[in-house]
Order: C-alpha cells, then sequence, then structure tokens
C-alpha cells in the first residue's frame, strides 16, 4: 500500500495536475445560465471527518449543483418515509442515460433508483406531498445551509425559471409518473421544486461540508448531530457507488472507487467513507454529462490519498 | 465505529444464525444435477490478507461455482488481453436480467460487462482464441488449482454435459455475438469452454483462498505473487461492486457493502479489500439468482467485522 | 364468390345478431362521461358511393368519436403540408399500444404513424402551427361538419375537459415531442386541440357520410368535391389497414378485411373502397381498445357484402 | 376510376419502364451465392384467375426464393394445426426488423408474425414436428412443384449450405425459441429445414402461378382444387399486408396497395385477390431489404390495371 500524502500538500498536486486540462470537455449549454459560465474554472475542497477544510482554485466560488441536489433529497425522503419511499422507486442501476423513459415504461412507472431523473421526481414529489411548493424548497434550501453551517446558501432563480422553460423531458417523465399514479401532488409543483433544488448554488466548501455526514455512518462528525441512521446513510453511498453517474457509473467506481454524484453544472460530490467528503468543479462535461477534469481531479486525489474502496 | 469480533467468532456467529433460515429459497432446476443438491447444506470460509483461513458448516465440500468462474475468467483474459478486452465488452451495469438479449441487441453486440453471460461468453472466447478448447478448459482450471493451492480442484463432467444440453439461452446468446463478429472462434467451442467453467467444483475455502488477489492490489497476500496488476485488480472490484448480482447489484452492495459475484450453485464470492476473501454456500436462490442464505450470511459477517466499504 | 345481400337487409341481418352480443365488452372508465355511457347501445350506418345511407339501430346517436378523429387531422395535415408531414411522423405499423413511449424515444421523438397518440400529436401541431386553438379546433370541427353535411357537428365540452384532466400520458407524450424538437406550438395549445379533436360527438350516420371520400380517391362521390388527392386517400386507407388498430391491426386486418380507425369511445370508421364508408358503435372495448361489438359488426357486414380487399 | 389497359400490355409497359433503373438498390452479399447474381437482371410474371400467364425480362429465370417460401410453409402449416398454430406465432406487425431478438424476449418467446424469421422458424418446426428433416424439406419442394405445376422446382443446395454456415442470427434466435418451448425439434434440424425452404429456386413465372389459390380465396382458379380454406387465405393475405415487408410493410401496403412478400434474393410476390397473382426478380434491395426496383415493378403494374385494394 502507498504512503498517503498530507491531505493540504494532496490538494495542491491535484489542482497544479489539472491546469494542464483546463477547459476540456463541453458545458453544458442546455441553459444559458450554465452555458454562460467560463469552461476553464476549477475548483476543489475536501472536508475530513477529524475536522480539517481544504480547499484550492474555484473551491469557494458557488455554482450550479442540478443533480448533486438528488442525493439531499434523497437524504430527506428517507426521513420522512423511511423504508416506504421503496415502494416508489427501486435501487438498481438502470444501464440507462438519466432521462430515459423506455426503463419507466417498462417498469410501470417505479424508476430503478433515486439518482435518475424519474427517481429524483418521485422523491421530490414525497417531499412535497400535502406541503406546498414555497415550504418544500425553502426546506431542502435550509437543509443544506444546515449541512453546510452556511446561511448563505440559495437558489439561482434565473437558472430555476431557465429549467422551468427548457424542462420538456423532465415533464415528459413527471406526467409519466403521473399517469402511472406515482406522483401524489401535482405534476406542476414537483417540477417547481425539483428545477429550484437543481438550481441550488453551492461551493466545493460547502459541499464538501455538506456531504460529510455520509461518511461517518449517518452522524455529522464535525457536530455529532445524527441526520440519518447509519443504515440510510450506507444505502446512500451504495446508490451513488452503482449509480450516481448514470450509464457511466461502472467507469467511475473503477477510476475514483468512491461513491459519486455529478452534475451537469459541473459539480461532482464523492464520499471517501471514514476519511473525508470531496467536492469538484469544472464544468466541461465527458459524454456522460460528468465533469470530464472533475473527474480526473478525483481520481488522482483518491489515487494521492490511497482512499479507494476497492 | 463499532468494535470489530475476531474472525473466528465472528464465523461461528454467523452459522450458528443461519441454522434458522437453511432450507429457505429455490434450488436452481434447470439442470438435474444442481436439482439434486440438499438445499439445507451452508458453507462459509474466509481467509485472510495476514494469512487466517477460517471455515465453518459444509466449507470445504466442493459445489459448483457456475458463473462465479466469471471473475476469474475475466482476470485471465485481462492478462492475455489488456485493455484491449474493454473494445469487445463493456464495464457498466446493465440494469438487466443475466441472460438478457435485448441490451445485446441495442448495443450491436458488445454486451455492457464481462459477468453478465453474454460479457461472460466474449471473456471465454479472449481466453480460447487460437487455442483448443481442452487447452483451454485445462488452463482455466489450474488457473483455479493454483490460486487456490490446491491440486485437487476439477471440474465436473456430469454438470458440464448438463449445460450443454440444456443451455439454450447461452447458444442464443453466443450466436447473436457471432453474427456480431464478437467471437472469433466456433460457437460451439465457446459453449463448451464456458458449460465447463461454469462446471469447475470448488469449496468455500478454495474459493476464499484463490480470491485473496483481490484484496490486495493483485497481489497473493501469501505467497507473495503478482496475479494481475494493481489497476486490473482494482477493475474487477468495481466490476463485481456494479454489476456481480445482474439486476441486484445495487441490493447487493447495500446489503453487504463488498464487491461480490454470485453463481446459481448457490456460492457466493465477496472481496473485503486489504481485509479477507469470503465464500458461501447455500443452494436456496432469491428470485435475483443469488444464494438467499449465503447473501445473508455475507451481510451478518460483513457487520460484525464492520467490512462495509459504505 | 357469395351473392352479396343487398345493403338494407345486410344492416338488418347484422343489427339483429348483434342483439345477443349487447354489453360485452369493457366501457371505458378513464373520463366519466364515457364511463355514464349505457354499455348496451349499438349503432350502424354505411353511406354508398352511389348514394344510399342505411343506418340501424342507435346510428343516429351522436357519441365520442375520440381516436377516429385522427383520420381527419390527418387529412387536413396533408392537405396543409404534403409529403413534408412524414419528416415528422413516419407511415409503418408501431407493435405497440397506442401510447407507447418506447417506441417515441428509440426513433428519437419521430413516431411511427399519424394514428398512434404519439403521432396524431404531431399531425395536431401541424395544423395549430401559427394558428390559435380556437381557430384550429373550429377549422377540424367545420371539416366534419362539411363533411358530413350537417352542420350540427359539435364538440363534449365536459369530455374535452375531462380529457385535460386526466391525458397525463398524453401530455408526456407531447412533452417528449417538445424536447425532440417535432412540436412546433406550445405543448398546452396541442393538447388543448387534441383533447377538442377527440371529444367531437358525431353519430355512426354523420361518420360514414363525412368517410366517403375515402371510398372513392379523395373524391366525395356525393357531391363531386375533390377532399383529397387520389394518391393521399389511398395512403390514407393503408395507413388505416396496417396502424388503423394499434396492436391488434393485424387481427382486424384478417376479420373485417378493411382499412379502418377504431376510437375508445366505442365507434369504428371502415372503408369498403369503391363501395362504401361504414360506421358502428357499441361502447364495450376488447382487451385492445377497439369496440368488441363493433368489430364484430363489421366482420358480420363485410362477410355479407362480399367487402373484404383479400 | 381508371380504364384498366390489357394485362400483355400494362407487363409491356412496366418492362419497358424499368429498364432505366435496372442494378439500383443492393444485392444481398451475405452468401456468396447471392452475391454473384447480375444486378441487372429483372423478370416479372402474373397469372390471372381467368387463366392467363403473362411473363417479361427474366421472368423465366429460377432466383433463390428466400422467405417468399414463409407463404407457403405458412399455408402448409396452418392446414396441419389449423388454429392451433396460432397459440405459438402471433398476427401482427411487429414494427422491427426481421431478424430482431428484442421483441422475442419482450414477448416470451412468442414471434410477432409468421413473416418475420423467428416467426417462419416456428411455422417449419410446426411441418418438421415428428418427421423427418428429408421428408419435410420435400415435402415442401413437392407443394410448390405441384402449385407451380412444374416438377423442376428445387432446392438450390449451395446456398442451403451457405446459410447453414452463416446463418448465426437464425440460431441465435431458434436457440431462444427452444429456450423459450416453442421449438419441438432439435434446433439443427428447424435451421436445416428452414435454409432448404430459403434455398427454393423458382422463376416469376413459377411463383405467380404457385401463388394464384390466395387469389380466389384458397381455391386454385385453374384446376379447381382446394388448396386451403378461404378463411386461411385471407388471413394470409392479411398478413402478407401488414407483415409482409418487415419494417417496410406501411410503405409497401401504400405505394403498391397489395398483400405481398419479398426476398432477399431479390424476388417479391404480390397477390391481386380476385384478380392474378404477381411475381417480379431484380436483385438489388432497398434498406429495408426489398428488391429495390421489384417495388417499383409491382406498384407501376398496380396502378396500370387498378389493382390496388385501396
Amino acid at each position: 500500500m502507498k504512503t498517503a500524502l498530507d491531505l493540504s500538500e494532496a490538494i495542491a498536486v491535484v489542482h497544479r495536475d489539472m491546469q494542464a486540462h483546463l477547459g476540456q470537455g463541453r458545458v453544458a449549454d442546455y441553459i444559458p445560465a450554465l452555458a454562460r459560465v467560463d469552461p476553464r474554472r476549477f475548483g476543489i475542497a475536501a472536508a475530513t471527518c477529524d475536522g480539517q477544510l481544504v480547499c484550492a482554485g474555484d473551491g469557494a466560488e458557488p455554482f450550479s449543483v442540478q443533480s448533486i441536489s438528488k442525493v439531499f433529497t434523497l437524504t430527506l425522503a428517507l426521513e420522512k418515509l423511511g423504508a416506504d419511499l421503496w415502494r416508489r422507486v427501486g435501487r438498481e442501476p438502470s444501464g440507462s442515460r438519466f432521462n430515459s423513459m423506455v426503463r419507466l415504461e417498462q417498469e410501470h412507472g417505479v424508476p430503478r433508483n433515486p439518482l435518475i431523473n424519474a427517481g429524483a421526481l418521485v422523491v421530490t414529489d414525497a417531499l412535497l406531498d400535502r406541503g406546498d411548493t414555497g415550504t418544500t424548497i425553502e426546506g431542502i434550501a435550509d437543509f443544506l445551509r444546515l449541512r453546510s453551517e452556511d446561511p448563505s446558501v440559495d437558489i439561482d432563480q434565473e437558472v430555476a425559471r431557465s429549467e422551468g422553460d427548457t424542462g420538456f423531458l423532465n415533464a415528459s417523465l413527471a406526467n409519466f409518473l403521473k399517469a402511472s399514479n406515482n406522483l401524489h401532488s401535482d405534476v406542476a409543483d414537483v417540477l417547481k421544486v425539483y428545477f429550484n433544488q437543481c438550481a441550488l448554488r453551492m461551493s466545493c466548501s460547502q459541499l464538501a461540508r455538506a456531504g460529510l455526514y455520509l461518511t461517518a455512518d449517518g452522524l455529522d462528525p464535525w457536530t455529532g448531530e445524527r441526520v440519518t441512521t447509519a443504515v440510510r446513510a450506507r444505502r446512500i453511498n451504495a446508490i451513488m457507488m452503482t449509480c450516481g453517474h448514470y450509464d457511466a457509473s461502472g467507469e467511475f467506481a473503477f477510476r475514483v472507487g468512491l461513491p459519486g454524484k455529478s452534475g451537469v453544472g459541473g459539480g461532482i460530490l464523492a464520499i471517501a467513507p471514514h476519511r473525508a467528503a470531496v467536492a469538484v468543479w469544472s464544468p466541461g462535461l465527458n459524454a456522460a454529462g460528468t465533469s470530464h477534469v472533475g473527474s480526473m481531479a478525483l481520481e488522482r486525489l483518491a489515487q494521492l490519498m490511497d482512499w479507494s474502496v476497492f
């Protein structure tokens, strides 16, 4: 086994090594607010169980978390519904693109897992159920403020509205779920909450801090608060490992060796159990919709710190 | 983090706890030789990186390894072809049953991963390429003899012949691969080798011993031999984690938290990186074709030893 | 070849023969206004090229035409766009249910044919393009009034609104088409027109009269007006033959031997080229969503009149 | 309605009109014996109910009938099994390519119709059931000799053997059917008979003559023999109309307006009910695997003779 570097040194090495790759990949262009982002931005931050927070590059710069939010709404929905949630959404890799209708129809409106869009819509509906959209959106944002210990975390209203204009595939999925009796609230309300949760702006530092409870069996290791049960935390990590990157989840599992979740804003949150939560940000995406430089950075960091679970 | 038990104690606890469940699940009945096995058999064995081998119940009784063999042929094929293998087979979960044709057609004859049947047939073809069937079968058996340090490992000829009689789905897959130019050898030869590798008889002790190289970055921790590179060992573990149990891989990842591979003979091999390789055997299968009691035993052992990677 | 009966006698025979079957099948219950219809209603009417109109039972009673409207909007869209329509919708049987998403995704948002829901939504969009919903809806209603020579043809506002409340599958399809750039107008506008065209109320007599142009190479045989070209009329008949009853089109082609289009309101329009247009109505549906008694009546009539094209 | 030409004149016109197109399309190259055929060959023949046989170009030259044979084996299997055949094969268009596995898996081994390869294999198995391959092959050949009133009809042994070497997709389908318990005989035997029936060599004149019973409700109009019942003849025509050209059946229905069946040897058999059976041959295929010039010739002839059923 290799001797692990000090975390600060490792982050510095990763930051330096990524300079040659900045600008690679393709920035998401389906939302104007995302398309405008400078493709050469790069941030990284790691929060460790034993209390360190190391940050480099644009690691303090907020960006659109997009699908990374699915990890946090899943946590909230499991707290709210417990195992009943699994009647409405599966826990298996889909082997499909993030927005595929095919599997959804084959499986009669029960999405394969909570990290594909259809599954995340069901999770959002579970949070919204009988509440109003405003309260639900604030509840999600508050959870992230609390977990990141930063009250400034907020939703980018322009991005939230852009999703509303262009999200026809999500609207197609949501209507299909509704037709399958797997949405309880109004389609428009579910989509509103979903587009708002995706539009949360957070920095790598905030995200890494917020993800810490997944490194420590559901306890926040800095405050001792119980965020979720150990079983649920492990369940979430397992789902991130097998399903976190759509049909490139296997590749990420191999290269990085950690549970992770990517967003089309270019962010990735990865969990090194019992060690650290790490967030990276670089807007250029690979073919599977995951940050190209971000994946490389996580692979390098996991290697330097010997964090792969395999 | 919980205090871990001593391994011998833990294995004893698991063995005792499983007694109440013996006979649960459904024994595979598509091959007479498998259908005859007593459903109440139960064996378990763990081989640790630091030199222990602990065994309980029927852990020394040989059984038909079936699909567990795919892990070892994958290792051999990666040694033979290196990364070129990935031109012929993917590395992503399929989200489908073990023998699905659908994905294979959609993806033009490139199987999703080497642990579904179609992918394993390509791997076998890679081993057979330009060799003859007898030599190839002996080469696979020899690898298992070497890795288990036991020259008595052998192939059950009755099972090998039974597969030949009833394996129409495998023949369908193999012919489809051939039509897609993704088999180089004759269909009948590939099937012959495949049915023979599945018919290997090994005990839990032998399997656990044989799997040790996957716990230690490709080195056999008992002999110091390099079996495969660290990168390939990690790749194999990642594939076992995301794809090892067909469309129940996500569930296994959560419950057990370890890379694993099951066979319809009722065996499961699991890898606790840097700790141990574990094999269990209990013939009754769950709906996904994985040993019912075997999964429970692994879940319990991983919990007692705090081996989950999540 | 059998000696054909006089049409009036044949209609009387069919009417009498169907009495024993009234009430069979299952009335569509997804819209309250349809669910309330008496399952024992039965009407039939035939309009011949040479000027007869024969009607029996409830043949003068208006009912909800539902998907039969797709034949008429297809005619209008072909007049408006000509062959350009075929860039946006195919002409092949889908082998799928009327509302399947699977094929639509596989074929990148180009529906297989204009008689499945997805295809009909594209056709409706083609009619709506740059117009407003009110004008478009009135245009469709006016076409039916003109073709049936009956200004009383109208839209059932309650049914149109019901579709709006429950049509989540159609909303899912429409949003998918929009995401695929195959709808030009707003999703809500397309759905509004679509739900209104489906809510047209017409009697068997009106429908049979309206369909006459399809029996005579696009000319209305009673007035001499050209409704569409001969090529388009033949195209529409061919599509009705191969695609008019979703995944039971082959069965209808065999049993009745005529191009036809069914609606979930229990109506069927069938075309006997160069002879007659026939409409039947009986609310009970078979498993494929086609009127059970209606199909039997058409089979019997085609047999008595020797009208099968085969 | 247009005034129809005399048949001989019409055939002469078609023959002349096609000269400009000879050589268009792409000759099937997966069997050497087919690949060698001169792409500029063109033959046509029509046999009428009232006793004419008109032939032009290479209309007397035998070619490989390939999938056209499926029409005749279907006739024989319906005579042998009656409606029981429909428990093993459907009667609906598949909306898929001729050799698709996807539908077959989705529908649990019951092929969608008897004119796709999977369905034709089931039909062949129905003929073979409990017989031997030689007798069954001779029985099929004898049926064609009888129907064409020509004892010289025979099987091209080189083509039959070529299919055997390269037919991996058919072997894949047959093994899948066997695994689904929808083949009673040995896979190899079914494939042997199937490859032999496809290798029948017949001329346009022989094929047109042989198809006459489908124009006349199952009676051979020249001899008065009953070949099949009226209901079965109509059933076969309906299946040819909706399924005869795989996923281009809708297009053929529109352009030609007649039930038809194409083969990759470049032949097409079309039925004009109560008028004539027509066969064409031109080796160049379109993208759907149907003779390009052959389709054009049939479209032109049907137009000149006003034979479209629509």
